[in-house]
């Protein structure tokens, strides 16, 4: 699509203090300032109805709150949403809509709490849903590429190293030359991070089919579900994974890497798609 | 209460296998047989009504369940338990109570998602509820109890020792003879482990006044509240803290310790309860 012709929702540009100093002490009893990360609570409201409410650290609170309605199939294009306005004086979004919500009702009835850092997701749904997501069966990864991300993750500037506490998520676009990061967000819930990269490739209409997403989370169900659905064929993490996370993985033919760092990582599926 | 009048609900003991053995492959291109944490969908169904799918290690459904219903206020009394069947083949824990739920309609109607790892508490009524929790204000800890809590800490078995991906709580007594874990719980989701522990102090009529709480996972809003709601005054973690979960430590007067791995830890809260 042509970014001429692109719709944008009106958006606020309303991001929190990431982090703040507090005083603690140490084993020999010494004060040592410490950076610790910001935590807020953020309600989503959608044509004035009062849906849920996030904790959020707010680096990217119009994204995420994109991001986490696209995940929870409550709108499926970006050009049903009218503006995404936070106002943190009163710990709110509020999301103007065309024509209202696809079934939110039947959608907020029941919920699935995810593993992780879950966000109720409705599970059921979207394991039927996630045979008809169309990944790119031969897209192709390589060792090079691999070092080169995680060399790229290790320079990036990040809450996490001044504060800790935090979960961080990037998306990246690998080829012969290198990587690039196109992304990078930090929040105290991994799913927040993911949902606002969601929300920022869903606004700026990004595909994901030739992207590798990167967390520092664990890989869960709902970790690699995500990725399917933003369609990237390409999952790397710092951390392990689960027994769903990695049949998920199989059955929608992702490339999953977990325990990378430096030059360690152990691939889990995919062996077919990836060059050492 | 004595233990012969307490009631307790009729319990499956339904365990899952913690882990699964699969075959990875690390950077040299060798087959690395690698152990990973087991993660199961597990609806909760209360008087055959859905309430939420809960994805979890299994290791202690059962308290799971129990402990979700409390930390959500479903249920307020263990007496008005009937119950408590899970069957892994439909995936599913079946929960019969003497006189139905609590508020449960208005409780499912809105819904918070939690930062680390969310499990829809009701925040608004939980901040409410905050103010009239009543910690014992002169519990104290000392560093040698720190030091012999982290000591029993380390030489637990663990899933995550094996398979990683989990998150662990204990529940500990300590005395000036040392400290003694009584329940250690691992779960894929933190708040989980934290819920199966909840549960399982009220399953046994344990109080929490006198007890220690430890997690590996990070000190958030829902982690510190929690650990109020279960009447505990000293909050452990292996981990970092966010600003809002100290600022509740503090106006619950939790005594919270973070960063704790062998000698080292920040004391966040409750300097005036901690010995040096």
């Amino acid at each position: 699509m042509n970014s001429f012709e692109r719709h944008r929702p009106r958006l606020s540009q309303a991001s929190r203090p990431l982090t703040v100093t507090i005083p603690a002490r140490n084993e020999h009893g010494e004060e040592v300032p410490t950076a610790i990360a910001g935590e807020n609570p953020l309600t989503i409201y959608v044509d004035k109805r009062e849906l849920v409410t996030l904790m959020t650290l707010g680096a990217r609170p119009e994204a995420l709150t994109l991001g986490w309605l696209l995940n929870q199939r409550m709108v499926k294009n970006i050009e049903d949403i009218l503006s995404v306005q936070v106002d943190w004086e009163v710990e709110a979004v509020s999301v103007t809509t065309r024509n209202g919500l696809d079934d939110a009702e039947k959608k907020m009835s029941t919920r699935t709490v995810t593993t992780g850092c879950g966000q109720g997701t409705m599970f059921g749904d979207l394991m039927e849903e996630i045979d008809s997501v169309a990944l790119p069966a031969t897209a192709q990864f390589s060792q090079d590429a691999l070092y080169a991300l995680l060399a790229e993750v290790r320079a990036y500037d990040s809450v996490y190293k001044a504060a800790g506490a935090v979960h961080g998520c990037a998306l990246a676009q690998c080829t012969p030359d290198g990587c690039e990061i196109l992304m990078f967000v930090e929040d105290v819930g991994r799913h927040n991070a993911v949902d606002a990269i969601a929300g920022q490739m869903w606004l700026d209409g990004i595909e994901g089919g030739d992207k590798v997403f990167y967390t520092t989370g664990r890989l869960t169900s709902e970790m690699v579900i995500k990725t399917a659905q933003m369609g990237i064929p390409v999952l790397v993490s710092r951390s392990g994974l689960t027994q769903m996370g990695w049949e998920i993985a199989k059955r929608v033919g992702i490339t999953m890497i977990g325990r990378a760092r430096g030059k360690h990582y152990l691939l889990f599926s995919g062996m077919e798609n990836f060059t050492r």
